[in-house]
């Protein structure tokens, strides 16, 4: 997976994406190759909830020239330099009237900065705060050849139908220029977790993909499928910044404690290092910010790793394939197929023999001489049993037995196994 | 407020006051300069719950004569030295007996105690330490010369009208001697409240303050008001410990999770260091331990600085000036009026806009530019206003936004002005 | 009861017990010299819910002869060298084949290992490591002669009548040979507290204690009497691990929250250092297992010293009289009454005097002067009253107030006999 993965972030880095356009398109396509995903169209001026979809943008060429003639900001060069949905301009300006429309980090000197202005006609360039120091005074031609046309938003989504309609939703966005973790890294997990969901057999649950631009895109799906998920979502988790090395953060659904929530917790706690973190409508967020708007509620929360806003680098130039790793974003995917296996194989299990335990020793699942089970995972796995049985009354599922019992969740679906061979166990509902 | 609320001290503090008699009236008399209180009157004999109101008492002097002929415990330079409700007594007795009827604080020499003896017959001397171990042995002359007649104990109250029938109590009690923290401050911080609240516009709910005699005084005033209270009570304070320089303390009410609970918390939280204590019945306590008796339980909790019974000063003679801080007394004036614009603001509101963010950028109230804001209270405005819209559900008011979110209460009110004057949006209950 | 208690120790010590057999029905008759139970009979190869009563199992002697003529493992040396419920055999054996029936502990080389195989036919020798270490290769006489009948498990029963049917249950277990923690301390505490109950006047609960061999009479008691006891039991301890002189621990049941565990917490909180610890159905646990299965799901606890598998000493030679002592079996039955006294007064109380606090100084429960009481326990008593006053609203029991207002159980007891003398308090139940 790992070297395929880098192929298509290789072919995907340079292309120059926005919520609208050409590069979004195009990147769609690449990852339509492994992930074949329908399309679904936004006319330009249509709206949708309280916004209204832009036009699109597309991006011929842009740079300014200083009074020495040296050739700053080319979009060719760097696609960050241009402020996303800058307008054409093409004249001469003044180093005190153009400085109003450069952005910089003075904070982080050699960093280009990532800024947009989608809803408001504005122009701008993005540069190093070192480059801006060095512009002289004086007269300086800038160029911005940019286009706005009548177009589509585009929304790329798939469902893999299961024996349930209840469904689970994995949501990534596809907008950013280049950068890496803020956003190639969701999309790649993305993609690359269909793969792995495509090929499980027997699914039980419905499971829904969708790539599109953040914010605007997430309001102008739910404008059509809101109604659908409020009936049928389950789950839904928002794929982003899963590229980098750390932890892994969780961010809570706003309900907190949906299936989501719960079987994210329980597989981070069996795997990983990590941290949980409450819903937060407040401070920089993504499009769980729509899902879960209190219209919607849906239970979608979003496993990342380093969160944005958190790290220096995000939202500049540094976000870089240097900033990332192939196995991190590998080990990303395998930790999301972790959680969906988690919540394909979460039961209401009822105990057959209510009353006293069952003499399990009879049946090969217990040592038959007492206190002679030296090995650590048949011992683990015994005590597996007896809390699943103690707790299969119909009202626990299987993540609340892990969360009670302590005891991983791989090893309590092994003790679901035994115990349901021995028909010990049945399901409570045999399928929804 | 300063040298008003210094001078009404001044005037306040050579007053002998009890739970009964005329440093009491007088005392009511001058705070009604500024606080327009109604009288109730109850009659000496007639009876309040479990209680008795007990006669008037009437100190015309007292002191004792050493066998040197020294005056000691002269009630006319210090009303502490005469233990309260003294009965009057005239005669000689030899040191041996006189010594049990002298209260003295080893642990703290050179302070006199505060002591009474309301409801049992009794009189005595309260002096310093220091002062008791140089009396020699002997017969000494005793004098007091107290009085009990048949009359009234009195309450001061008066009532603000609002919007609501809803009820906002303030009560405080005046019957405590020349001491500054316990308990001038509470009378004090109440009757400039009053002015605060007086002047505010459009109140919404009714205010009531009340001034009493501390416990007789409270069950006297329940015993007429306290069903009223019952149907009407939304939130209450007990005022008292007001006045020194040292951290807030607020003790819940028996609710725990009132109204008067959580503005105070939140209030506090936002604007200084506190600590927050649980409702205690049982050790020492003031008035709430009335309004919060089981057949009551209304929602009234405490707002203090040092706490009585925590600073080494309470019930002595050095709770004098020296002891408080004027400052620190309208300091607490504008904490409770802090947690009066809590309660006047805060709403049930409700999002017009339910499903997703409303677009914030095109209504003036979102940088037009990605990532731009660096002015800090205008991130955290930003910030609250969409935490605001996300729990603008209709079940949660604006305390339990600020709870949640962590945002400041006041900024929480100026995102609610924007986002209600956009009408994003609305108040759930128009007026109650 | 320490001397009789250790008389009674030292004649127990020797009996080879097992869950059926001479042992335990000796062992019983022995306690039954102090509490006169019933026997209950449970015939071999009949159906305990999933399991089947085995036969009786009756051993008269067992060892093995070294190549060298030396005896090993001999029974009559000490019963935990044979594997419980051995089956007979005699024969010669090569020392590569005798192996694998013997046990060792290597990590405790001077301890002799218990271990049964009570349901798989099977046969074996436990011996310290060291000695294991010493025998030569060779051929070995292997003789084991022991018995299956048919026959019964017994139950020993005694119920101690209440004013209510409502019922509390002790049970231990007798079915370990020669250990001492690990059990005989169970059964011995067990014993003595019958006592201690027996002569309690006026018992308001209904009594049971149980004596049965672990599991499978558990298993038996709960064929017959589960259904009674789901009816009438409000709370239940297994009495194991009492004999060690370290911290208490007690074992929450499956409800967390019955009337044993708020009695046992409050208790092990005013008395002695202790841990509480959560139900666990997974870990080696005792009868609690049944009894907390989740078709009873009976309030049944455990209140423990060190937990059995937490000491080195379990299920081990080294579990003997040297392991523990007499005063902690002493202090583990005074525990265990000061848990029935709790239980025997627990009260839904109810204040008569709702509105507003009573005074008590009228009735001799303050003191008359403000302030003066500077008696430690009086203070404590008041502050109890004020509190039990204050929840006597018929929905907190005293076991609730203990825990809210943190006071000592044995304080608001007193509080609650002077406050009923007073009439100040009445009892919501009169009895049930």
């Amino acid at each position: 997976m790992k070297e395929k993965l880098t192929h298509i972030f290789n072919r995907l880095w340079p292309i120059n994406r926005s919520i609208t356009g050409p590069g979004f398109r195009e990147s769609l396509d690449i990852l339509s190759e492994i992930i074949p995903m329908e399309r679904i169209y936004f006319k330009s001026g249509s709206h949708v909830f309280d916004w209204t979809i832009p036009d699109e943008w597309i991006v011929h060429d842009a740079y300014f020239i200083d009074p020495n003639g040296k050739k700053h900001a080319e979009f060719k060069k760097n696609n960050l330099h241009l402020l996303g949905y800058s307008i054409p301009i093409k004249g001469k300006m003044d180093f005190a009237e153009l400085r109003t429309y450069i952005f910089t980090l003075p904070e982080f000197p050699e960093a280009i900065p990532y800024r947009t202005s989608y809803y408001h006609k504005n122009w701008g360039f993005c540069i190093t705060h070192k480059e801006y120091e060095n512009l002289p005074d004086g007269i300086y031609d800038v160029f911005i050849d940019t286009e706005f046309k009548k177009g589509f938003l585009e929304i790329g989504e798939i469902v893999l139908k299961g024996e349930s309609e209840q469904e689970i939703l994995f949501s990534s966005y596809l907008c950013h220029p280049s950068m890496a973790n803020n956003e190639l890294s969701g999309p790649l997990v993305l993609t690359f977790l269909y793969d792995y969901v495509k090929n499980l057999k027997n699914r039980r649950y419905t499971y829904r993909f969708v790539l599109a631009p953040e914010t605007i895109g997430a309001i102008s799906y739910l404008s059509i499928r809101g109604m659908h998920l409020k009936e049928k979502l389950v789950a839904g988790y928002i794929m982003t910044c899963l590229g980098d090395n750390r932890k892994f953060t969780y961010k809570l659904s706003r309900q907190g404690n949906s299936i989501a929530d719960r079987a994210a917790k329980i597989i981070l706690r069996d795997n990983c290092e990590h941290h949980i973190i409450p819903f937060d409508p407040g401070n920089i967020g993504s499009d769980e910010r729509q899902y879960c708007s209190p219209g919607f509620n849906l239970p979608v929360g979003s496993l990342m790793r380093s969160m944005y806003g958190t790290f220096s680098e995000y939202h500049t130039s540094l976000d870089n394939v240097n900033f990332i790793s192939f196995d991190a974003l590998v080990r990303s995917v395998n930790i999301y197929s972790l959680i969906v296996n988690a919540m394909e194989t979460n039961e209401y299990w009822e105990n057959t023999v209510m009353y006293c335990e069952p003499q399990l020793g009879r049946r090969g699942l217990y040592p038959t001489i007492s206190s002679i089970n030296k090995n650590h995972y048949l011992k683990d796995l015994n005590a597996a049993m007896l809390w699943l049985l103690n707790y299969a009354d119909g009202d626990h599922d299987l993540l609340d037995i892990a969360d009670i019992s302590k005891h991983r969740y791989d090893v309590l679906i092994e003790a679901s196994k035994k115990l349901s061979e021995a028909e010990l166990i049945k399901k409570k509902y045999a399928s929804e």
